[in-house]
């Protein structure tokens, strides 16, 4: 079976939706904040702890596996869920934005990307089939179409070839993808122009994927450019297959976007956050660093669920933090991934009560106005 | 109640003793392996998964939370325990060795030991007393006098003058000590030397320590001399009293010094072999970023009964240490800590029988003539 959606509900004001997501590896429940595993592990973290903040789906990296362990070794081991010990959902991209952004030089062709692969020197070549055929191989249950990812600010000239670029891209994708267990997505680009991004749904319904990633989105825009680009893309999208936007996990983006019709996010920033010392809290991010933790005793957040916040002092994780121990740095990533899936359950059911406006009013204002406090 | 001995059993044909140490958070038998929690962290563990692989007691370093977060903090927040979030035994070191090695430059005087703070070049002195004080502020169920590690070699003639100092000073320590609590251990000195040994016993004896340390050892010094010191102390000790050899975790190591009749041991040794990438088996040290392991998808040892064998292959562990990801120092920590604390199991379980001669010849076999394979 691939992985299929469920609408179940939409938002009475808004473009939010309630749905579910049907894998292999069981459902989950949609809007959902999916964490990270680049290298087949969220950084600090094991499938337990994962499970015990509600992640429904992780995200893991295309590129980073096909260059270590690589693809042959994952698929040996049985596949990435055997590998990592992971049960639940995956969702691999397809290693554009990291050939894009990690890769240099990088010599971008009709044929594919040729760049150096970051940790050995070697000339590498990833194209559309090559992407699929590697993850056809780890055998995650959601696969992402290779498409050309593009920066921030460019020209309109620049975006309409390379929308065409990417559709043709997509197209050689789907043709050699071949694993019957493993959904398909297509990925909207054209930046913030709407007939661009228009066109470019149109082009990937016909194709007919299995869900819909937008893209062009995380790259440096600013945030109303952000929220355009999406408004663009969910207002052409279907409504029977599930959307995902790509890279974006900020609190407030997250809200925003959901209100746009988004159903599924992934983002680093909780754990990188982590390993910096911050904390997500519902007034804003925290230094733990901060010398007026020191002998604060109290958890992070008073009424969060996670382990960290039902054992755990500002005290004794800001002293792990100063003390370089990678306890910290797990202790945060466990709250703050727990904080952005507990966000994606609060919206889920201020879409059920039709109050996702009036939810994000309460929280926007605590979040900026107690910055911190 | 202070922390306080059961001897059980002794075996028949050695030195070895079963035995049940009590304290005030669970008693736990002896021998037993303690993993090192320095900085009020067993590296990359959390306490459930210390209690997952078995450990009774462990370990945390005075001088470390001395200098961070400081013991003022941890006493604030209810002591070492409820700091950590670890309701099992604790014992503290006295700082000791710790200044003698980390910190320099260091002038050792009758009073005590200045040195500068590794961590900002402060000027610090460490006093018998001020060791007592910052343990008792730590709240530990055990605690160490303070005395002078020395190195190896040495003469004689200095030895003899620092076996008097140590004894002066674990008597300016005992007068301190005011935690009812906390049990206060006498640390054995006198290098190789069995008349120092003896005589340093005497007098510890005679101030009627709850427990015994034996020092000077885990310095460099050849392993015939470990285990003659060895010898030269438990013959002197009193029966009624624990034995902790201080730094000592090779798996060799225990074996040879429970049948000299130690009780506890610990060592930095399985989580920081666990960090570069080594795991013990019976089969000897493993290195897993060896190049055979690529594509072995079985556990490091088929028949450890720990989380990292029960679910994760050497594959995926070896991907995870090349790729710097600390989940795969935690799954070697487990499996390490793990390791040693059944080899103490294992040995309890000899003594019971009076098969600790039999049991150590097959282990010391399979570990030297099969290494690592």
């Amino acid at each position: 079976m691939k992985a299929n959606y469920t609408l179940i509900k939409e938002e009475k004001n808004t473009q939010a939706r309630l749905g579910i997501l049907h894998t292999n590896y069981g459902d989950f429940e949609t809007p959902m904040f999916m964490p990270v595993g680049t290298q087949a592990t969220v950084k600090t973290l094991s499938p337990e702890e994962l499970k015990e903040v509600k992640s429904g789906v992780i995200l893991a990296n295309t590129y980073h596996l096909w260059l270590r362990p690589g693809e042959d070794v994952v698929s040996n081991a049985g596949g990435l869920h055997k590998f990592m010990n992971w049960d639940g959902p995956i969702l691999t991209d397809s290693g554009g934005f990291q050939v894009f952004s990690l890769a240099r030089p990088k010599d971008i062709s009709e044929e594919g990307v040729k760049f150096k692969n970051h940790l050995n020197g070697d000339n590498l070549l990833l194209t559309p089939e090559k992407s699929i055929e590697i993850q056809n191989k780890l055998d995650s249950d959601i696969a992402m179409s290779f498409d050309e990812c593009i920066g921030f600010p460019h020209t309109r000239e620049y975006v309409e070839q390379s929308v065409e670029r990417t559709l043709r891209w997509a197209k050689r994708g789907k043709k050699v993808h071949n694993n019957p267990n493993q959904a398909l997505f297509g990925i909207v680009q054209g930046a913030e122009y709407e007939d661009l991004r228009h066109h470019c749904i149109d082009e990937l319904v016909k194709m007919d994927f299995d869900g819909y990633s937008i893209g062009g989105t995380a790259v440096g825009e600013p945030k109303d450019i952000q929220y355009l680009q999406v408004e663009y893309s969910t207002k052409y999208l279907p409504k029977d297959k599930v959307r995902y936007l790509m890279g974006v996990g900020d609190p407030i983006d997250i809200i925003e976007n959901v209100i746009r019709g988004v159903d599924i996010f992934d983002c680093v920033a909780p754990t990188r956050l982590a390993r910096h010392g911050h904390a997500l809290t519902k007034y804003g991010k925290i230094n733990i660093k901060n010398a007026k933790y020191k002998e604060d005793f109290t958890p992070i957040s008073s009424d969060c669920d996670c382990y960290t916040c039902k054992n755990y002092s500002k005290s004794y994780i800001k002293h792990l933090i100063n003390a370089d121990e990678t306890f910290g740095a797990r202790l945060l990533s466990i709250h703050n991934i727990r904080f952005l899936i507990k966000l994606t359950e609060d919206l889920r059911e201020a879409i059920k009560e039709d109050k996702i406006l009036e939810y994000k009013e309460e929280f926007v204002k605590n979040y900026y106005e107690n910055n911190g406090n």
